[in-house]
This record gives C-alpha cells, sequence and structure tokens, in this order.
C-alpha cells in the first residue's frame, strides 16, 4: 500500500471518528511516518490522534514531530500528562526537547517527573550544546568483572532496558571506571557459564561529555562503531552515543561546511523553518565585507585606465578572466577544505598540496589559454599579440587562483579557524585583484 | 597511552623481532587503528605483521586498509591464504575488496574459495555499483513464524553468526518474503516461551538491491535504523545493510554534493590518492564550458564601449557587480540545493521560494545599494546621479540573483538533473551577464 492511500484511509477514520480502529492502523505505522502524518493535522485533531496512541508509541512519535507541533502539543495537554511523557522518553530525546521550552515551562514540566528522571534531566541540560554530554543517552547496560553471561542476561531482563542500547555491555569497575566493553554478539554464541571478562574487548574507544559532535561522529565513523560509550573528567562512564543519532549530526556538520563554503553564516533550521529577517541576516555580513574588497579590483580597473583604451578586446576579456580565476580558485579550495574535513589533508601537508596544485594549474592553465589564443586569433581575430597578452593573462591566473585556492584553507586550519570559511566567495575576490593586476602588467608592458 | 608512543612502542618490537610481544601489543588494538599503523609500513614489514596476526583479526584489518597497500598484499601471498582471507571477511567487504582488483585476479582468488562463499561473491558481484545489493551481506538471522524465542537464541547460538548484524531477528514466510522483524532486545526481556510472531514489529522498511546508495541513506536516517533489509524484485529477502556502512555512504553522497557545486566531476578518491592528470581533468570539461559562456559578458561590455569611456568609475565598479552578483547567486543555490538534498524544499515550493528569495533580495539589496550609495558619494566623490545608476544597478543585480539562484536548483531537479550541478559556477557566469546588461542599460538610459 503507498503513502498516499495510507493517509487518505487515516483521514477517513479520523473524518468517522472511528478510535479504535484508528489506533489500530497507526500501530500498524513507524512512528516516523505516525509524525509524518500528524504535520498536516490541525491543532485538534493532532491532540486527539496523540491521545489515541499508546503511551510508548506517543512518547516516540513526539520525539520526532516538528518543534512548532511539540509547542503547540505542551500549551494543549496538562502538566502531568507532558511529564508522563517525558519520563517514557530516551533521556536525549527528552532534553532536546526541554532545551527548546521556554524556562518557566521548563521548571514547570519537570516538577511533574519521576525525581530520578528530574535528577537525570537537570544535569544533562547544563552540558554544552552540541558535546557530547547533550547527544548521550544514559539507558545502556553495564556489567561488572565478577559477571558471567548468565548474570549479564539476567540482569538486562530485571533492569529491563528495553532498548536497542544494549547491544553492547559495559564492564565498569567499582569506581565506575571503563575497563572494557563486550558486543552482546559474543555473549550468545556461547555457553552461559562463560565469563564475562573472557569476552572482553579491551581499550574501548570512548570519548568525553565536553568534547564537540563533530569529534564524536569522526570516531564513530572511523571505528564503524554501532554505539560509543561517554566517560567524564575522570574517566568513569556517564552515558552513551547510537549511531542513529551521529547520522543526524553528520549531516549537520555537513551542512554547517556547505552554507560556510558559501558565504553564510550557519544556520540549523530548516529553509522554510527561517524568518525572512534571519535569511537576510545570516547573508549580508559576508556580502558587506566581499563587496568592500571588491572595490581592490575595480581600484586596479581605474588605475589602468589607459591600458583599457588601447582595444576593447582588453575591457571584453576581464569577465572571462575573473570568472575563470574564481572557478579554478573554488575548485582547488574545495577539494582541500573537503580533505581537511575528512582527514585525508593535514596543515604538514602543504608543501605537497601546493606542488600538486601548482602542476594541475600548469597543466590547466595550457589547456585553457591555448584554447583562448586560438579563439582570439581566429574568431575575434585579434593580433597575435593581443592575443598573447590575454592568453599568458589567462595562464597566470590559473595557476595563482590553484595556489591561493590551496594555501587558505590550510592557512585557516594552522590559525583555529574553520577552513569552510577560506572557501569560494572570499577566494574568488582575492583570486580577481591578482587576475587582474597580472592583467594589467602584462599588458602594460608589451602593448603599451 | 597516546598514539605516538603506542606507535613508538610497535616499531620497536617490530625492529627487535619480538614477535609474540607484537602480537600482544597488536591484541590490545582496534583493527582500525591496527590499519593505521600499517600505512607507514614497508611491504616486507607489512607482510610480516599481517601474517602475525590472528586470522579474523587479519580479515578485519584487510577491510580498513588502503587499496594499493592491500593491492601489495594480495600480490605477495599465496592465493590460498587469499581466499582464507574471503571466507573470514563480511560478504559486502571481500565484494568491496575485489571489485578492487583485475578480472583475472579475481577469477584465481575465487577459484580457491569455500564453494558457498564463492556462489554468494559471484552474484553480489552483478548488482550496479552504489546499489543496495552491492552494499548489502548476508550475515543476518532469520526466523520462521511458528518459533518461539528459545528456537531464536538456539539459532543464533548454531548458526554463530558472530556479528553485530543479530541484533534484529527478520521473520520470513516459507517463499522467504520479509514479513516483519523482532527487535533482539525485546525477545531478551521476554520469558524464552513467548511466541516471536507476538514481538514482530509489522510494516518493516525495506530497501531493493537496486535501489540506489543514496535512498537506503536516506532511509536509515529517517527511521533511524541500526540496520535495514534488501529484498529482490519479488520481495524476498537477500541480505541487510548495517548503519556503520550507511555512514560512509552518507559522506561520500556529501562529497559529491560538495564536488559537483564548485564545478567537479565527482570522484572517490582521496586527494593525494588522485593522479595527476585525473585531478585535473575532473576539473577541465566545466571549466571550458564556464571560461566560454563568460565571453558573453565580454560581448556585452565591448557592445557598450561608449559608455565605458564616460567614467571611470563605471569600469571600475564592474568587478564589485560582478563578485556582489555572483555571492549573492551561490548563497540563494546552497541553501535550496542542500534544502533538496535533506528533503525539505521541494519543485512544488517553487513559486514559495521564489517569492522568498525574491523579498530576501529585496532587503539585502537596499542594504547593499545604499552603503555603495553614500560610499560613492563620500569617498568617491561621484554625482549624485553616478552614485545612483551604480547603486541602482547593484540592486538589481542582488534581486536577480538571488531569484535566479533558487530557480536554477528547482528547475534541474524537475528534468531530473543533479540540482547540485547547478551551484555556483554556472550561477555565476549567468549572473555576470545579467548585472553588466542591467548596469550598462540604465547606465546608457541615465547618463548618456
Amino acid at each position: 500500500m503507498d503513502w498516499e492511500r495510507i493517509e487518505e484511509k487515516l483521514d477517513q477514520l479520523l473524518a468517522q471518528s472511528r478510535h479504535g480502529q484508528l489506533r489500530g492502523a497507526l500501530m500498524m505505522l513507524n512512528p516516523v511516518d505516525i509524525a509524518g502524518y500528524m504535520k498536516k493535522l490541525d491543532k485538534e485533531k493532532l491532540l486527539l490522534l496523540f491521545r489515541i496512541l499508546p503511551k510508548d508509541v506517543s512518547a516516540d512519535v513526539f520525539s520526532y514531530m516538528d518543534s512548532d507541533q511539540r509547542q503547540m502539543l505542551v500549551e494543549s495537554i496538562a502538566d502531568a500528562e507532558i511529564s508522563a511523557l517525558i519520563d517514557e522518553m530516551f533521556v536525549d530525546d527528552a532534553v532536546d526537547f526541554l532545551e527548546e521550552l521556554p524556562a518557566n515551562a521548563v521548571k514547570r514540566v519537570l516538577q511533574n517527573t519521576d525525581p530520578r528522571t528530574r535528577a537525570i534531566i537537570n544535569q544533562f541540560l547544563k552540558y554544552p550544546e552540541n558535546s557530547a554530554g547533550s547527544l548521550m543517552t544514559i539507558e545502556y547496560c553495564e556489567v561488572s568483572q565478577d559477571m558471567n553471561v548468565r548474570d549479564a542476561l539476567q540482569s538486562i531482563k530485571e533492569t529491563g532496558v528495553d532498548k536497542e542500547t544494549v547491544y553492547t555491555l559495559y564492564m565498569l569497575d567499582s569506581q565506575r571506571h571503563l575497563i572494557g566493553s563486550i558486543p552482546l554478539h559474543k555473549a550468545l554464541v556461547v555457553s552461559e557459564d562463560t565469563a564475562l571478562a573472557k569476552l572482553m574487548e579491551p581499550g574501548t574507544i570512548s570519548v568525553n561529555t565536553l568534547d564537540d559532535q563533530e569529534v564524536v561522529a569522526d570516531t564513530v565513523r572511523k571505528y564503524h562503531l554501532l554505539s560509543i560509550p561517554v566517560v567524564d573528567g575522570e574517566g568513569r562512564m556517564v552515558g552513551i552515543i547510537t549511531s542513529d543519532d551521529i547520522m543526524d549530526v553528520i549531516e549537520a556538520e555537513n551542512t554547517e561546511d556547505i552554507q560556510k563554503m558559501s558565504g553564510l553564516a550557519p544556520s540549523e533550521l530548516p529553509y522554510f523553518k527561517s524568518k525572512l529577517l534571519v535569511l537576510a541576516g545570516n547573508r549580508l555580513p559576508w556580502l558587506m565585507v566581499l563587496m568592500f574588497t571588491s572595490i581592490v579590483s575595480g581600484a586596479i580597473i581605474a588605475r589602468f585606465e589607459s591600458v583599457l583604451a588601447i582595444n576593447i578586446l582588453l575591457s571584453a576579456s576581464i569577465p572571462m578572466l575573473m570568472d575563470t580565476g574564481g572557478n579554478c580558485g573554488q575548485q582547488a579550495s574545495t577539494l582541500i577544505i573537503r580533505g581537511i574535513a575528512l582527514g585525508e589533508v593535514k596543515f604538514s601537508d602543504f608543501f605537497r598540496v601546493l606542488w600538486t596544485e601548482f602542476r594541475v594549474g600548469i597543466l590547466i592553465g595550457i589547456a585553457l589559454s591555448s584554447v583562448t589564443f586560438v579563439r582570439l586569433l581566429l574568431i575575434n581575430q585579434a593580433t597575435p599579440i593581443m592575443s598573447a597578452v590575454i592568453s599568458a593573462s589567462l595562464f597566470c591566473t590559473v595557476v595563482i587562483a590553484k595556489s591561493i585556492g590551496c594555501i587558505l584553507p590550510l592557512l585557516a586550519q594552522r590559525i583555529r579557524v574553520d577552513p569552510a570559511l577560506a572557501a569560494s566567495p572570499l577566494i574568488t575576490t582575492i583570486v580577481d585583484a591578482c587576475s587582474l593586476f597580472i592583467f594589467f602588467t602584462i599588458a602594460s608592458n608589451f602593448i603599451l
């Protein structure tokens, strides 16, 4: 059954107030899809549907809903109901949600939750945004050194952590220091009498509560992990982060990089959720800076006014030089920025990168300038000397653009500025000034 | 112990040929780190280290090694040894590796593997590159409708699939159609007599063998899955894909998008692994196309030669107009391209997007052109009419750049071209021509 027919069916049941059937139908769907369906409902129907869902499903659905819809729900239902919801949610999802609420609402909601949950949530709210601490959940399975497989399985049954976070068992010592981990699958293929210590994988990879989410994502991706334990400053285990949450982090970090590379202030809000003034405000600062730096290029043109007057072909070549230079610089900077982000390129590779880009620039410069030379001679019927001047300028522009394009991101990384900022817009502006300067210098020496 | 000291210790043990200790030390490390350490070894030491490792670890390490190092190893060890390695690897990793080998080597290697593995690998090699089929692994746990929890745990123990891929049990009917899934954690908290059918989650999300990896990644991310089942054209289950492999897909897809957005032919090779001619070849096609389109801008300048002669301020403003237009267009296109990639913006939003960008353009246009007007009047001491002409051109350029920047990616998506191609370089070139045309039209009407 395709999604449109499912939606139609749900609409029908909702319109006919067949709540029993509706509940049955919803139970067949994934919480993500239920949240998707709810997006188009008005407040009243949203509330109705939400209350029809069993409590554990509604908590799941709630964590996948839009923040404005969650806000709407919270305003409509009683505090006790919200608190029950929070008790049912994963701690990390609950914290995410509470961070969106105004401070007084958080207080009101937390008053009604179970005191243990409250204590944990309060602790979580103290971690910096986008830190490992704010991403983690505390629902994981810990075991001690003297346990065997049977004890571990029994402990899973007793604590009843009915979550996918039980797939790694973490072995802690009496001070709660993380000493190793046991993938659950290893425990399932051996006799129940086997000591867990025998199955333990030492040197478990972990992150610190204060590590940035980018570090967490890089580590999880590098080691192909399903989840990663989080330890505090003293090496005591406090939680875990699962790979499904890491995927969202990876996409968010990529979005941030891409935005910075286009001269945008990074924004986590989806396009249509952003207010007009915010959209404009995120773009203005860089535009303003770059507009002023491009005045340098204008000044170069003004200074060489007399050269321009010689032949209109010179003025007409300015866009080609500027555009090609900008594009070459952007290509080089993009490759290097991406290489840095994926850990393939480091500052210590500086000369190796520069040497590579220099040679690539020469190859591309030869290709583009020889085509241009022939074009000017045959199509524009320029003199050989005029054609040579313009093609030579193009060649130099390409080589310089490639070099600047790779140097700037590496330098940015060196001085601990995000390399993504040294991308296209900035490089285009710098390359423009350089290419015009070369152009006029060559032209005034060979034609005047 | 930090990584440098670990490496030093390993170097020492290797130099002193203390193989027993070396083996012990390596066992304490993650296979990813062992592969990382091996990167700097020469052929002889690499081979030695590789043979010291226990067989199951060496297969893991092998799948994390660089492709050139793998090539080197394969050339040095006997076919039987390679085949043993392949038997030990996850099927998807083995397939990845075999795809890198020359055809005759694949044949030779496969001759020595276990016949079942060989049949499976041959089947896998038929799936298109980057399809779900080529990503999946067949090591998963299937159960039938009449089994209870005890049967399932017994079956895990018997098949001995000692992999993290057992964390979801897939229920198949007698024709091997996927009818539902049971997260293993649910089975662990109930009595062993519970029928699996009672725990089953219906409507399991799955992908088809021929689906592109991008579809797989989007689905896994949307539903926050740890693994996703893959079915063939008749709905029969053939394998699963785990989330750790999906993370690599997400990064690869992001890299491809970013490369296309900068006018680069997409390449999966890391920067330093690419040959010089490949690096140049990936960049040349777009540069050539864009160089020729920028001739249009040059022609516009040539046509309005007489206007330029009036005042040098007009020529000097060309870089500012071109750069600002390009930057504005790039900002808009980046936001829309990213919105499309994350599923936040669709073609049906065309007019909504255009209306938003139009208004953002007006806001930004007002800000930039009023600053420019004042600058021209006060600093460049231009006449009010000259300042007005340049500022008005800037304003129009910004509004048009924002509109073109959002229209092109949406149109590209509509005609099933990757929206990322309608990014900065292409838009910059188009916006340049538009802005120069507007500029000269306004100037010739108000100044001449």
